[in-house]
C-alpha cells in the first residue's frame, strides 16, 4: 500500500485543542533515544509550559531519560491523557517532535523558571532544589494533533505557542 | 555526576506489579524511530496481551507509527496509565524495549490472535477486518519497572511473561 499522508494542515480548531492539551497536561510520555543504540525509549514526565508556552520538565539525572537527553536531545512527548472513562483511543493526543535543552542552575532563565514552574506544581518544591534535579525545556519543532477519526493535523511551532 | 544505576534485580513483587500493569492495559505510548532521520516519535495505541501474555496490537496502515516500525521494528512501549486522580508520577509504569512483529493476514497466528484479541476487546470487531489494520506482536528484550520512589527494576523477557 503507498503512503499516505493523513495529517490535514492546522486550523483555529486544531490549534484551540493542542492548546488545550498542553494546558491541562501534568505529565506526558517523553520517547527519547537510547545512548550508543538505534533505539527508542519511553517513560513518564511531568510536564507544565513556560510564560512562553514552551513545554517544561524538572527531571532527575537518576532517570535515564535523562542520560539520554544529555547524549542526543531529540526526542518526543505524547501530550493529552484519556482518563479512565471511555474508549482511550477516541481522546485527543498530541506527539510534540523536539529538542530538549537543559536550563543551567543559577541562570536568569532558570531563575525565572523555577518561580514559574513552583506557582504551577507547588507539591515540587519538596525536590526542585535537589542537586540531582534540573529544568528542561522542549524546544518543538512540529506537532501531529490526533482529534479522532479523519480529524489528524500538522502543526508548526508557531501553532504551538 | 558519574551514572547511577538505579535498578534493582527483579523479584517476586517487581514481577507481579508488572503484570498486573500489562493485564490491565488498554492502551500504551509506543515510542519509535522516525523513518529516514535519528529521532523519535511516540504515539498512542491499543494494547492487549496475546495467548502467552506478550503484548499485541492492531494498527492502521495510515498512522505514522506503522510506517515507522515497517522501516525498522526497534520500539518501546509505555504501560500503565495513572487515571484522574492522585500525583501521576507516583503511579506505577513500565517501559518495554520491543521488536514489532507483523503478523500475516491469513496465517494460522493471525487467525488465533485475530479471535483472542476480539474476546479481549469486542468494539475492535468494527476494524479488525479493514484492509489498513494489521495486528503486530511486542517481542520484549527487557522492561523497567517504576514502581514509585526507590522502586525501580529491571525485567528479562522471562519476567513479563
Amino acid at each position: 500500500m503507498p503512503p499516505i499522508d493523513p495529517f490535514q494542515a492546522a486550523n483555529e480548531q486544531a490549534r484551540a485543542l493542542a492548546h488545550k492539551l498542553m494546558e491541562m497536561a501534568t505529565h506526558t510520555a517523553l520517547a527519547v533515544l537510547q545512548p550508543n543504540i538505534a533505539a527508542p525509549s519511553v517513560t513518564r514526565i511531568a510536564i507544565a509550559r513556560d510564560d512562553l508556552g514552551i513545554p517544561v520538565s524538572l527531571i532527575s539525572q537518576l532517570a535515564t531519560h535523562t542520560a539520554a537527553l544529555e547524549a542526543n536531545p531529540t526526542c518526543a512527548l505524547l501530550v493529552g491523557e484519556p482518563g479512565d472513562k471511555g474508549d482511550p483511543l477516541t481522546h485527543p493526543r498530541l506527539t510534540l517532535h523536539c529538542t530538549a535543552r537543559f536550563l543551567k542552575r543559577g541562570s536568569p532563565e532558570h531563575d525565572t523558571l523555577r518561580t514559574r514552574y513552583l506557582s504551577l506544581r507547588p507539591k515540587a518544591k519538596l525536590y526542585v532544589d535537589f542537586p540531582d534535579f534540573r529544568f528542561v525545556r522542549f524546544e518543538v519543532s512540529d506537532g501531529l494533533l490526533n482529534g479522532g477519526f479523519g480529524q489528524a493535523f500538522l502543526l508548526s511551532p508557531s501553532d504551538l505557542i
